[in-house]
């Protein structure tokens, strides 16, 4: 079983740690300590060791941070966490702000009128956040960079993983690192760099056709590099961690090292060194203006080419999402929730739902934990089961799915909301609204060069109609076997990349009533070109294919509200899942699916 | 008729005149002088006197610009104007170069390896333009400012007008001027900014509640003003503009200059001043760096202000577009364009509908020359009928007519694309999507906060479905008998600036076949709020209200393309039509409306 159901923190366990924290504070002469949830990678996931924040804390959200003053302590977090924030925390040592209403400059300036040292790991901050900190803070806060503190004093701190790094084969990859290192390269030649430093796992491990189990739901291995504009990588990474194997595959082309010598080999760099100040923590930069490397700030080049994916990939997740489309079909033939004796709870679907994943034999992880919310908790968008929040399901209540899978060929992330027996005319209208949004985004034909910003309304004008919305953004980018929130790309107001062919995305509108209900409808669909010859005007167009392969409940569709396009996209959509997924069901299943596919 | 048809300038002239600018540029030792077709007021429209690329050039569209060096000319010119440049100019003087691909920069950097001087006036550019080419030029280039050359060689230049400029009543703006000028200074104050200079006189008209009638089709006198924190005003204008009558609404907290004192007057603020570097030329920062009068930069404040109407104008606005909606039917009930025996030209029809307008006994102008293009010409976007290209209208043509007033009570423009006769099934289907695209605008909702770039996309999603699109932006914002095209907001990709309760925009989405016909179909609408007991959910929401009065033509309707949604938009909307225009109508207008009207 991947995932747990444990709540991992209790709030008592913060008195001793600051009263630690503090006491190191006074013998270094630091007036206020910065703890911050990223590990040096800068990535959603953190492993273990990496988990300060929550050690200190006792928040295991996945966004926030935390200054620690002498006398008070303020955990910063946005508002999907402020509740969960406030149950977790012990709230007579941490006052809960709310970004981005409360600002961690606004709190520095207030507490420090008068000459104050505040602290910071260098390697867990990015230069982008420093420089921002730095630039906004009164004259009289000093930043000092220590070693971190919370290291020296969390007794049994997980040790780092030790887990190989293993190749990712040309059979899932469709292009070997050898020729990607050379695309790197003469994109870094043509931007008159010389080397780029790369800092992000997910960036190398696509370089450099690797994968790894150090981090949680997402395959990769943690390791720095720098990749030269000749097409050489040099790659930093416990050796623990490498084997002939992983030798052989890397080649003459990657030059490994332990990555204890990742500092000392930055200050030999020569020529104009790029590095993304987004993304590379502020450390690096440290290193090399010491050395007096020149360096050059500029968009880590590997997150372009990785967001569009090749034919080989695209191949891969269509087969991916054939085999994550059967488990979740044999999940729901089986759980029979239509029937008026359904009884269960919330963690018993998600345990259902991951053992006929693990079941394709090809499972390698979730790749999230399922967001499995019934009733009110599906209205808390970012809801995960736990034991003590484990709700049982009632009949005439719906409930959210929101999963995925990492297989080797490819990610997943799939949500379905399906109804327990019959539901209001309010509800079967919401989610109606929200399908309807969902298939004008599958069926959206837009001019080449659009970025998610620009198409985002598309998939809200029906709930607008109602005067409803949802708070989140419409999809997110997804790797390949990689992390299954992938930028740069997005359907979202705030993200002006262009949609380029063979980006993946997810396609999500959701609809959330407070204490009610939530509703949320998601396939991942990727990006393609509009062949010249099918397109009249000879314009540049680009259209979507959907890879996600799972029925979408009928039993909570509000006919009269469909056009006859968006019917037919329907009946479409459900007649390409039968003649898929139907092959590789066992029989009970094959005969659910049959209902469930049956035109509307 | 205040529309012309003559083609005011002819290619031979240039020769001669760019001799005298080269003897003059040779005197003063100058390399190149730069020409633009602003004047110091940075506007839509200029005076004649102010028409210096025409003269120069003898190209009379509405943008571009002119750099003459002693061997060479370039005009530089958008897509709209490539052919029409090409036509207009003598092409042995000047080479036609496109914006944005071929930039000013790259031509001068090419132009001048060696120490040249690049001269230009300094009130005909604005401090971000000349601050530009200054950070992009050759070291060797030295941007020197001098005293026009073009009005030292310009014999018979016209005179600046004396126009008067007037009082804009209550009755029509609905705030005082003192109380305008009250806010204005508040903002000052907010902002930490003793005065603000305003050098467009549109926002001296709004704030001041004056017009006037220097510039064709916009009602404004030619002057420049300061707002102070306290909201006094001070005028510049020439004096043979004013009156007692002027005088007496202007007040105490306008004082007047006469308009040769502005310069000296600038010298003399104290306090932080604020200019639009976007707006004000750069003379302006000149005057104040030399006298060492403080400035900050910051958009003129006038422009949010403006752009909300309040109440008083908006009513005005409705009554003006129902006039203007029943001048309009008269033109087309008056043209019985369905009949087998129609026979008129684009210049015919400009007249008829001019006189139309006229007949009201309210026009004051037209806001803006008449687009009448039938066949192949509507396909050119911004088309301007007259002698050469007016066209004899075929039975099985459409013809699109894009037209406006200005009223005291408000501006109008509407375009209306018709059919004469039986016109094909592409024409039906496109004009169709169009007009789906209109119908999504105006009857969408939205959450407030949002800018037309987020919704822009609404209105072009069934044309993108067939491969379609139009490549100009869905609408711009419009004045209260000021200028047709009036910023901030827009309805564009291009504009981020929030939609707010009482902005007037454009809503007018089309299709434009190269060489065959265009279609567009044009409202203006305003935004309001939607209160809080009509929105479920407690959002805040805003919709859009039609301003625009007059059918729109059914025989181009494909109905089977629209939803019985679309269909109801579009037979309530008719019946609104009807119901406000026909009181006001002769009877065969009457007679014809009704069956315009008619549900679909």
């Amino acid at each position: 079983m991947f995932q747990t159901f444990d709540e991992k923190t209790i709030p008592e366990t913060a008195k001793d740690r600051i009263n630690s924290l503090r006491e190191k504070m006074c013998i270094q002469n630091i007036d206020a300590f910065l703890i911050t949830r990223n590990d040096a990678h800068m990535g959603e996931y953190v492993s273990e060791r990496d988990k300060r924040l929550e050690w200190l804390t006792s928040f295991t959200g996945s966004a926030g941070y935390c200054i620690v003053f002498k006398d008070q302590a303020f955990l910063f977090v946005d508002g999907r966490y402020t509740l969960q924030a406030e149950n977790q925390c012990d709230k007579n040592i941490f006052k809960i702000l709310n970004i981005p209403k409360d600002t961690l400059i606004d709190c520095i300036n207030k507490k420090f009128q008068k000459s104050a040292f505040l602290a910071y790991d260098p390697w867990l901050h990015t230069i982008e956040q420093i420089e921002e900190i730095q630039s906004k803070k009164n004259e009289s806060i000093e930043l000092i960079e220590v070693d971190n503190l919370i290291d020296k004093i969390w007794i049994n701190q997980p040790v780092s993983s030790k887990d190989l790094m293993v190749p990712h084969i040309l059979k899932y990859t469709g292009q070997k690192h050898e020729e990607k290192l050379r695309v790197i390269g003469n994109i870094l030649s043509h931007a008159g760099h010389s080397d780029v430093i790369l800092t992000q796992p997910d960036s190398i491990a696509w370089a450099l056709n690797t994968r790894g189990t150090d981090l949680i739901q997402t395959p990769v291995a943690l390791c720095f590099a720098t990749i030269n504009s000749k097409g050489i990588a040099n790659l930093f990474i416990d050796q623990k961690k490498v084997n002939k194997k992983l030798k052989d595959h890397l080649g003459s082309d990657v030059k490994l090292h332990d990555i204890k010598y990742f500092s000392s080999f930055l200050e030999t760099l020569t020529g104009l060194v790029r590095i993304d100040k987004q993304r590379a923590p502020i450390a690096i930069k440290r290193i090399l203006e010491k050395a007096k490397v020149a360096f050059s700030y500029d968009i880590d080049p590997v997150l372009n080419l990785r967001a569009c994916k090749n034919q080989i990939e695209l191949e891969g997740s269509i087969q991916a999402h054939i085999r994550d489309g059967a488990a979740v079909v044999e999940f729901l033939s089986e759980i029979q929730y239509t029937s008026a004796d359904f009884s269960k709870d919330e963690i018993e679907l998600v345990k259902h739902l991951e053992s006929k994943r693990y079941a394709t034999g090809k499972l390698k992880n979730i790749s999230f934990d399922t967001i499995c919310g019934s009733g009110p908790n599906a209205a808390i968008i970012h809801y995960r089961v736990n034991n003590k929040s484990n709700r049982k399901i009632s009949f005439g209540d719906i409930v959210l799915i929101d999963s995925g899978g990492q297989y080797l060929d490819g990610t997943t992330d799939i949500t379905r909301t399906i109804a327990i027996g019959p539901v209001s005319e309010e509800v079967m209208q919401a989610n109606t609204l929200v399908l309807k949004g969902m298939i004008a985004i599958s069926s959206l034909k837009f001019p080449k060069g659009l970025s998610g910003r620009d198409i985002d309304a598309i998939a809200r004008q029906y709930l607008w109609s109602e005067g409803l919305d949802f708070d989140h953004g419409t999809g997110h980018g997804v790797g390949s076997f990689l992390s299954v929130h992938e930028g740069p790309q997005a359907l979202s107001r705030q993200n002006n990349v262009p949609l380029e062919p063979g980006m993946i995305i997810s396609n999500e509108p959701g609809y959330y009533k407070k204490n009610s209900y939530g509703i949320r409808i998601e396939n991942l669909i990727y990006v393609r070109e509009i062949s010249k010859e099918r397109s009249r005007d000879g314009r540049n167009m680009m259209e979507f294919e959907t890879l996600t392969m799972a029925p979408i409940d009928k039993n909570i569709i509000e006919c009269s509200l469909l056009s006859e396009l968006e019917k037919k996209w329907i009946n479409n959509y459900h007649s390409i899942v039968y003649k898929k997924l139907n092959p590789i069901l066992t029989k009970s299943a094959q005969k659910w699916l049959k209902t469930a596919c049956e035109p509307i």
